[in-house]
């Protein structure tokens, strides 16, 4: 049988060199044969151009979109039978066609081998890993707030706050921001997407805050399930923290939540008191481990949890998920060839 | 008459210059006489060592302390009748016998001249400002997650920070943390006070957390306020961010609390959707007001608001609150004189 070929659609992205650096370092995945597409050739790193190269994509078993909407649904339109699209856009998350995926918490949708599957947005997944954790207590409530590093918002974004780090630490004129509405450096500014407008629902919510909601519902199967978000961006080049709280409706024990989160796969606890050692983005970049800390109950209410989280938003939250997708998806499929 | 003289104990700390500052800049403060007093004495500046000048600072009829709670114990014990400790550490912020003020919510409380008035918490002060501002709803619970800035924690722990920037900037190796037990720039740590141990009430919240819980429900006077916080420090210099979670008893129109946080003293209203304008950081610092913004609906829930704040912790979360405090002591004390 011919080698697998696997495209990565948006491979000079930020998600897209991640993907490419995972691949190497992956035994399993390095064997296969990856093209890689972006808007630009270039042929120095064998990146084909998407427009000029229709007909390698169409030659590819799997296409891991990198790139944003416009490009998922013209890939989406031209699947040939047995393709299959791993999309990182938002375009078909909320499509109730399309299983929306974090391998940990709802893998088996993968099982029906569905021709699009989407990866959710990453602050949804990094939530949704702890929440599922916790499912053998009935949520009635969540409530999030985040600090999302630059990086979220693509390689442009990083870049810009690395400059404005340049011209601080060298006492130089700070750049103008273009990536972003306003200057990140040394600030905290609102997530950089549009705010939901009046009379619609979830008006005042920014898109970001807007998919967390819709999105870690779907996941987990709630649909109903109060949660709300407020996404704020901080000066971190990597890697998400979030600060939730989870109202259940019965009382827990803090020792069962620990040992939930530290049986759960890919979660780690990092919470030690002494130390005030806690998850954060300088420990939880470039490795793909949700970091879970400040885990305690309410003052004063005895069905409600804190705690923090901590990822980086490009591994987990992004290409290693999709990864992770592709090989479940063709273990599943060589499984059903088998059979 | 003679001048009054007040003095500053901690002059030389971020606190105690920004008072010196501001005092500075007020036409009615000025013409007062202002004794400094620190650590070291700093004869150019005028600033006296405080161990070799008890007798100075006795003669003070006002004494802003900006300094820790020892010292605030010890000057505490050798007030004289008719002198007055504003003071900014935590030493008797609970202390059911001293006023915990905040000028626009509780500044009633100094009509009966103490002779000790505690200055709060700066993330208390900032929060109190706004929840004080929807009083006219009862609130039911509060839920905070902060962004605070480095210099909460003082000059060294901001010039820790400039110095991993200035590192940064240059491509030099990262000086090791000594303020914060990890580096802080890039990164997003837990607050740096210790964590209440286990058994104690609000285990494994720390320091600065207890405080905002304790001092908000003093200063609002809800005792059983269900209120809990998650403070975090982000790589910002200065003003200190919160995202505020508020269910009020009863439903409430969006309007209406608009109304009210704009009408609010001390208030500015930073909400503009179309260019994503929100309070932040670098429009809170270096001024008094408290800016608030992201003010939304919860999705679901419809007694439910969430809002962002903003404040330059050092100004209205601490020298600025002090000398609000002193003016409104000494208008008070001169009417009665008068009568």
């Amino acid at each position: 049988m011919e080698r697998t070929h696997i495209a990565v659609v948006g491979a000079t992205g930020l998600v897209g060199l991640e993907m490419r650096k995972l691949w190497d370092a992956d035994p399993e995945l390095k064997p296969l044969t990856l093209k890689l597409f972006a808007s630009y050739a270039r042929p120095d790193e064998g990146v084909l151009s998407l427009a000029d190269s229709k007909g390698e994509l169409a030659n590819c078993q799997y296409i891991l979109n990198a790139t944003g909407d416009d490009v998922a649904r013209s890939i989406k339109d031209t699947l040939k039978p047995g393709q299959v699209l791993i999309d990182n856009s938002s375009a078909f998350r909320l499509d109730p066609e399309v299983p929306l995926v974090v391998p940990e918490v709802n893998g088996s949708q993968v099982q029906s081998l569905p021709q699009v599957i989407a990866n959710p947005n990453c602050t949804a997944i990094l939530l949704c890993m702890v929440l599922n954790a916790l499912k053998q207590w009935t949520m009635n409530r969540v409530i999030v707030s985040t600090y999302q590093a630059a990086s979220g918002a693509g390689l442009p974004a990083l870049e810009e706050l690395q400059a404005q780090v340049k011209a601080a630490g060298q006492s130089k004129p700070m750049p103008e921001p273009r990536v972003f509405p306003y200057q990140l450096f040394s600030n905290v500014i609102s997530h950089n997407t549009p705010i939901r407008s009046e009379g619609e629902l979830g008006e005042g919510y920014n898109g970001e805050e807007w998919k967390v909601i819709q999105e870690t519902r779907k996941i987990l199967e709630i649909r109903h399930l109060p949660i709300s978000a407020t996404c704020m961006r901080v000066p971190v080049m990597r890697a998400h923290t979030e600060s939730v709280t989870i109202d259940f409706k019965q009382e827990f024990k803090i020792e069962e939540v620990r040992k939930a989160l530290s049986s759960a796969p890919g979660l780690k606890i990092v919470d030690d008191w002494a130390h005030n050692h806690f998850p954060m983005p300088l420990e939880a970049e470039n490795q793909d481990l949700v970091l879970v800390g400040r885990i305690r109950k309410d003052v004063g209410l005895p069905k409600t949890l804190h705690l923090v989280l901590c990822g980086d938003q490009i591994r987990k939250g992004a290409a290693t998920n999709a990864l992770q997708i592709l090989k479940l998806h063709m273990d599943l499929s060589s499984a059903g060839m088998v059979v």
